[in-house]
């Protein structure tokens, strides 16, 4: 087949946050598909065709840049930050293993991005800096046992944790959930740091402790990052806290 | 304080895989510091001072970076992949925390990149399309005993698994404990990849299961994820499989 797909993850919002290789496979598309704020961020050349789509449609939205790749067209399907995480990739490999048999002759390139957690952490100080997880709170698509199991799990293997989808108007009970679940093993100081909306001119960052962190603080553009046992704070005058995770742990 | 210093990730390798962000603060620096190997990759300006150091001084290295600041120079202090992963941006704080009172208040900014798991997931489907985790396997810093522990609640909480650090001259037994631990809880079918050197000249894949996987054919540029319960390949006619996590998770 002589289409091509290419799934390319913007990054957190700035353009300054994308790669060369996204904005070159942007340039080359003749058909870009996304959903709509998605596309929204996007200058497209006059020659260039736009199919937005609503968020929760990830599955028809791959389905319907398989067939436009397959027809001939040279196809970028986009999404924030990473495709590969908690996004459209995933969706589109679904597509194609429950699809038709030839769309696994089509050309289909990833093209990564800035995540939220890496945006979020550069902005805070370097509380990834050591083993860490990404767990999304997002029980649309899973139990919500195996959210909880892997909270636990993570809390236990004393990993830095961040959380993706941490709430929206659907699903408002789930993060306070979460903290639960991590009260129960994590110590009350452990920092919760919340990062709205970063790189974006709404970007808002607000650090507090597993004790004090209020779940309403989050709603769907926000991504929660708890340190581990080892993480910590360093005071600044005048500016908020750097949060970091050192790279050395000392044996128990 | 008038100095200024940006912590940079350049990304897997590959011009195209870094930021606009990351290229313009490289532009603006003074000084720039980092890795020989890293350095190598940059095109500096003739203004511009370049400090080469080796591997394994992270430390030395941020407190010449901030010193340099501190003095009034624009510094930039260049890491491979994200700086906040397993690299410089951690060492950075560490060095602010534990040295002179006055780096509190210097200009630090550490600009994202894109770490090696994301070039790696990309190349190979979608790996981390679902809750993954990334664990370092270097036990310079930490006791292999954390590195066990973690290991265990990964696979007991079904995360996908990246691997960093999995092997060297050094430490060459690291990656087969860590495959004797992994045997012990998931499945011999769990998909194995090794990714190495990606998005550069010499870059190679390969995908194992967990059963045939051969610690052997790891080495420090090499980047290893493991699949969870739900991780799956996509076979393709004269092609390496794809491997991608589906989003949904039905209940057990």
């Amino acid at each position: 087949m002589s289409g091509r797909l290419v799934i390319v993850g913007l990054g957190p919002g700035a353009p300054g946050l994308m790669t060369h290789d996204a904005e070159a496979a942007l340039a080359e598309a003749s058909d870009i598909l996304g959903y709509g704020p998605y596309l929204a961020r996007l200058s497209p050349l006059p020659s260039q065709r736009l199919h937005a789509s609503d968020n929760r449609q990830e599955l028809d939205r791959a389905r319907a840049a398989l067939d436009l790749a397959a027809s001939g067209k040279n196809v970028a399907l986009v999404s924030g930050g990473d495709s590969g995480v908690f996004a459209m990739a995933s969706a589109v490999f679904e597509a194609i293993e429950t699809g038709e048999a030839a769309w696994c002759t089509l050309d289909v390139e990833v093209i990564p991005g800035i995540t939220a957690m890496f945006a979020a952490s550069a902005r805070l100080g370097a509380p990834l800096g050591h083993d860490f997880c990404a767990i999304s709170l997002s029980d649309n698509l899973k139990p919500w046992s195996l959210v909880e199991s892997r909270l636990r799990h993570a809390a236990l293997g004393d990993f830095v944790i961040a959380l993706y989808n941490p709430a929206s108007r659907a699903r408002p009970w789930q993060l306070g959930a979460a903290f639960d679940v991590l009260r129960g093993i994590l110590p009350p100081t452990a920092p919760v740091a919340f990062a709205q909306a970063i790189s974006r001119p709404e970007e808002r960052i607000e650090i507090f402790s597993l004790a004090t962190a209020d779940p309403g603080r989050a709603d769907m553009r926000t991504l929660v990052i708890i340190g581990s046992r080892a993480s910590r704070l360093i005071a600044r005058p005048a500016a908020r806290p750097w949060l970091y995770t050192p790279r050395r742990v000392n044996s128990a």
